[in-house]
């Protein structure tokens, strides 16, 4: 990350031109706020994929701008007979507040049951999965979310046309008090994101990686410029956990996914939606109880992963490793990091939204 | 599978020499049952690396010869305070009888809750999480387990030393009145199984896929006869997805990766168990109830795989299809099929249990 030169933005001012950006969008205060603390934790913990830049720039491809997303859309919450479960229509809410509420009722159910869930119909995306399951698991709990990401971009295993989603899985596991942060494992089943393919393809240089996406033709290629599509890591490993998402995505009510997010196109009742599906588990309700050497819960799960960092792997990393130490970063520096060329990028969203622009003479550079 | 000769093999006849196999090695009559049901299960849909024969040599190897697994253990279920979740102590009972029951509890927990997971500590290999989770998707449910493999034999992502189980990851998706049968994601976390390393390894034939094993240095290696130990598939992502299991077993009660199933090895007051961890969801509990064109679930699940095998990926295997054709082959042949060697083995297995053994010659050849 420290290649470019970054300054330090407090989190409040952050927060305000985030809130007054979605509330110029026509998004209501909870939802300005669910959005603004949610950019706050991606750039806090370092994930510059997904911060406010970001999260406005999608919302104005596929959001609120064309319909994918509708401001002050009421979540419906179905009916459902069975007491672990909720299963909710989103009419299409901003998602951050929508997994935000999902994985809060996640875990108030995980405190009931030990286990919990909540599928999201008719939802609009959530940015970053890890983010949810993250929070949940700094609180202590085991959580998952799946989604089906909002285009199909990926090829089956062995096809030529892309029919699935980058589909993210993400899990976060409660090992603070084990290791200092929690463990979350968080990763589309592309072998790359699209965006990085378009960013080689413009840039004109590097090669992908082999069996990571197809041409035209459906032809696996290593050539960003002649790159259409992409596969699943893994081989047929990636494509079922793409395809995960889709059962669950088809099973909640989602559409065909050639369809997903493009009004444009194929029959007018066929739905165009992204699903969501959270889970938690409280860590209580899958304890034994009876770890060795007298250990309580988290010292056995630390004795397991220093067992795993052990033995000449010392130097390998957890997932979850890079994020706590950009969190961090920006505690050490008192405020979320961001690059000269962010920073103008929030000038800009300053002047569509007609709030004071940040001043980059006045914002304190970050000397690592 | 056909390129060798098989043999039909009725199975009551099949069901009554294993049950015996397990009943001369100390097991009761229902773990004779259990074992029985689960290799004809295996057999039926043509998973040849986790039958009867295989199931017996790992008893040998690891159970019932050595300790490792307890003929006749009871099942302790730990009080727990959540209603949708239950922990057990399998007292190192029988895998297959264990993970029956625990998929049985977990379905009882669904149909109440929408969702009930079942964790065991204290558990003996269940061979083929994949049985239990096709069986419970074709009686509807969405069915998950995951377990820490027997031994440590998978390198950390960037490590050099095999710190990680095999650690497999099972999901059965009830998809059979869309397509005839369930979709069952079900693969080991490493690239390649030691078992088929160390089959090349004596043919001396063949090289490894890249990245998947290293050598005594813990370099990466092509060479099975170099190879030493595994590594993830998927680079971060098979090495994340492994970490679950390990995360998982420990939270349940788990002890060191690499002291598990390697009594001679490590301080006398820790664990070598495995752990399993059960979740089944009731479809109904995921249901938006919304889908597009009237459709109901399953045919919603139908257009959504339809739509994935369109455009030119009809000739894309869906996971589960192989063993759904081998089940279909069992079914046309009106038992399950064994190749000559596999029926030499039973004969052998007869001779230890002191059964009339199988005749090749009044066996009916399969004829593809």
């Amino acid at each position: 990350m420290m290649s470019e030169d970054f300054y330090i933005v407090p989190e409040e001012m952050h927060n305000a031109l985030v809130r007054a950006a979605y509330l110029h969008r026509g998004y209501d205060e909870a939802e300005g706020d669910a959005a603004a603390r949610f950019s706050a934790y991606t750039a806090w913990h370092g994930i510059r994929t997904h911060n406010a830049i970001k999260a406005l720039h999608l919302d104005h491809l596929f959001g609120s701008a064309v319909g994918g997303c509708v401001p002050g859309a009421v979540i419906e919450k179905r009916e459902c007979r069975f007491e672990a479960s909720e299963v909710w229509n989103a009419n299409r809410k901003l998602g951050q507040a929508t997994a935000y509420e999902a994985i809060e009722t996640a875990i108030s159910l995980a405190d009931r049951f030990g286990i919990g869930q909540v599928s999201v119909d008719n939802a609009f995306h959530y940015l970053w999965g890890g983010g949810y399951v993250m929070d949940a698991a700094k609180r202590g709990y085991i959580a998952y979310t799946n989604c089906t990401a909002a285009l199909a971009e990926v090829v089956p295993f062995k096809g030529k046309f892309p029919t699935l989603g980058t589909n993210p899985h993400s899990w976060g596991f409660p090992t603070t008090d084990a290791i200092g942060y929690p463990v979350v494992i968080d990763w589309a089943t592309s072998v790359v994101a699209m965006g990085r393919v378009q960013q080689m393809a413009r840039e004109g240089t590097g090669q992908l990686p082999p069996d990571s996406a197809v041409d035209q033709e459906g032809n696996p290629t290593t050539d960003p410029q002649a790159a259409v599509a992409l596969l699943p890591f893994g081989a047929h490993k990636g494509y079922g956990l793409s395809l995960i998402n889709e059962l669950m995505g088809a099973l909640i009510g989602g559409s065909l996914p050639t369809l997903r997010s493009r009004p444009d196109q194929g029959p007018e009742d066929e739905k165009r939606t992204p699903s969501f599906y959270f889970q938690v588990i409280h860590p209580d309700a899958v304890s034994g109880g009876a770890f060795a050497k007298g250990r309580d819960q988290q010292a056995n799960v630390k004795a397991v992963l220093d067992d795993i960092l052990g033995h000449g792997n010392e130097h390998c990393l957890l997932p979850g490793q890079i994020e706590a130490a950009g969190a961090a970063r920006s505690d050490r520096a008192g405020g979320l990091l961001f690059s000269k060329a962010e920073i103008e990028a929030f000038i800009e969203v300053a002047e569509e939204c007609e709030q004071v622009p940040w001043d980059l003479d006045t914002l304190t550079p970050y000397l690592d």
